[in-house]
């Protein structure tokens, strides 16, 4: 819990009520003893539920009766500052881990305070496991895998060599000044049989979670971004990138070195092709390819024409 | 060896015969002591020598004579079940690793039980070197490297850090109810000579294994599929993608981000252009880029031709 | 220093005269105690200061007479051969790391000799500090990275898991009877307030630096070649590759899975798409797209045009 007051002082503003804040949030996540910020008018800001937004002086009549709107130059910047005050410390001395039975935890394996390892789980040399991380039972931890504070993940999964889950998201509040830190005070949680495979990078989320879903298999060397949702039983094969809040269905595959823009969202079974990049949310379970995304039938009708087009003017 | 009776057994269907099976293997390099599985009916299946075929019905009869059809609902899905019965134990306790002459072994090092190590290499902290992995002489392996287990590396071999040699490949056999893992029991070998950069990831065979010819070097975060097989003195630039069972010729240079589609064959001496996308074998030494892939004078006359059309309209 | 009638030696020609050689460097950095090599007659060769200048017999009358010019069959493969002998050893013995006030190095981290570690620091376990590493106060180098000899790194960096600053250059001198390594002896230097994500590979210049300027942000598994110059607040987004000897200027985006090809320059506050390929010099600060790289509207109307195209035909 931290006093709105200091909160402000920290940001050099005045402060009109001083009102115990727990946590940073969304707007539509947060609870009424938490703070969120706006950068424009819509039903997010309507219907929020946070004790106080952040915004704009443009947008403080927009701001709902039950939060007290809190008037800034710029609100993502004021929330990026703020966004340090409320990330926990990166090592604690807290409880130490608790081990199932029958782990074989090799030398040279960091388990961090806090954290619950299940039964039957394999922990190679060199992997980290950071604080108030909680692993299922029967997982297999390949060497050298960093999983980050705060980490969940269920039963049964594999993780290969290498990789690294939890790392904070890539977001920043930008001006001409620089690009101020957003620090990602949420985590990742992955569920019962997955595998990932190696060099594999998952960030954590801003706030809430990057969630993996029962079931998905990772290939290498791929990117999943802050806040991104994988349904059931996806397919998200090697070198792929998902950008932040990415939201798949069940049974999504993704072909090799395909991507998708953030924010959007992928129909249950749906197929994206090799290198195909998915700019906008895919509503039929469909194949699809190219980039800007199509269907995948239609990229080959495309490609067909355009070597045909070439080869008449040569 | 495992009696085929127990292997019947544990895929719940009835077994004619019972025989020794030593392995799993694909259906042309399987000896009469192994068990394979197809999904079509193909020359391979023609002449196979394996002691036995998982099948669906439709295929029985065209599994040769000297073969044991054995007949199931999803041939791939029993052959990713028993997968896991053929494969090793991820750790052993077997005998030391030997350590050749005036090595320099740093601390936090794990040499894995029976691999054997040549003479005057440098294995930096926190490498990891897997069980029965066989090093040449003069190697260096830089920090956090990860070797998994049965790898094979020649001589004068350089790995720079955090690369991960031998992770399982990225195969299940899939059905509405998910995905089922094929274990990998094959194995990676690299030649003589063979400098990987750093965050490369060269997957192991499902059989066999897959094959890094003498001279090749690879650049940063290049991914290498199952059973690939990579000629000599190939140059494979950084964030290429090969898919599995790739084959490279001699002297091929991949340029950045380029890719292959999987079961296919490239030419001695043929040049990808950056981002080119190698969607079917390349059977002339040439040029070539774009993707689908296209000679790459074509491909830039392609672009030329494009931008044309495109400032004519506007 | 190495006697010049030495490294004639080495490579098995004559030598004229007799010098002390204290490095190798490029053309235009070259002192005059240290030799370069030239592969065409440019401003370069004309106007270097180096105290000798590989060529072949060709570019011999070319090379300037304050000059000593060495004829040889193959100029860079000879500067490949002589660059092995001025590396540096990989591990040395010399003096202990220092590590400032107030600092948490966890268990299982190597720090080099000779290295410095400013105030406030944490390094965490597996994170791998080569020898003469200087790092400035307030970093944070997360779980199994790996930093490179020689590497220099400013003030309050954080440094996410596994990724591997300071790796050698992918650089080789080719014929056909393979590639001959070269040693790529320069450095990296990554100024104040830099972030970088998790498997990020930045490698070492081949002479100087490869250098990443105050206030840029790097995201996960971005691949930054040798001798490339990234100005101050830089943003490169997931899995961007920038080759060899690219300079951006301050205030750059690259989106992700974006690239360049190399010996490129990048004017101020230019926005690259995600995907688009740089595939030459931007001079004007606008926001490109595609692949070559054109203005982004450009390609947005090309992308519309081609689909009109398309379904005119079908």
């Amino acid at each position: 819990m931290k006093d709105l007051k200091f909160l402000c002082e920290y940001l050099e503003i005045e402060c009109e009520k001083n009102i115990a804040i727990k946590a940073l949030n969304s707007l539509s996540l947060a609870s009424n003893e938490e703070l969120s910020f706006a950068l424009k008018n819509n039903d997010e800001l309507a219907n929020t539920k946070a004790a106080a937004v952040l915004v704009n002086k443009a947008l403080k009549d927009y701001v709902p009766k039950n939060s007290l709107a809190i008037v800034v130059d710029d609100a993502k910047l004021a929330f990026a500052k703020l966004s340090k005050l409320f990330a926990k410390e990166l090592l604690s001395n807290a409880k130490n881990a608790i081990v199932g039975k029958n782990c074989n935890i090799m030398p040279n394996v960091h388990l961090g305070s806090n954290s619950v390892i299940g039964d039957e789980c394999i922990i190679m040399s060199g992997a980290f496991v950071g604080d108030n991380v909680k692993i299922g039972n029967k997982c297999i931890i390949y060497p050298n895998v960093v999983i980050y504070n705060d980490t969940k993940i269920g039963n049964n999964c594999i993780f290969h060599a290498n990789s690294v889950i939890g790392s904070d998201g890539f977001g920043y509040a930008s001006s001409i000044k620089g690009h101020t830190k957003i620090y990602h005070n949420g985590f990742v949680e992955i569920e019962d049989n997955v595998e990932i495979g190696s060099c594999v990078c998952i960030d954590r989320a801003v706030f809430d979670k990057t969630l993996i879903k029962s079931g998905s298999k990772i290939d290498n060397l791929v990117q999943i971004g802050h806040n991104c949702e994988i349904g059931n039983n996806c397919i998200i094969v090697s070198q792929t990138g998902l950008a932040g809040s990415s939201k798949l269905g069940s049974f999504v595959i993704m072909g090799g070195q395909s991507a998708t823009s953030g924010h959007l969202s992928i129909k249950d079974g749906c197929i994206i092709a090799a290198r195909g990049g998915v700019s906008k949310s895919l509503t039929e379970s469909k194949t699809y390819g190219g980039f800007p995304i199509m269907e995948q039938k239609e990229w080959l009708r495309m490609q067909a024409k355009l070597k045909r087009i070439t080869s008449d003017e040569s």
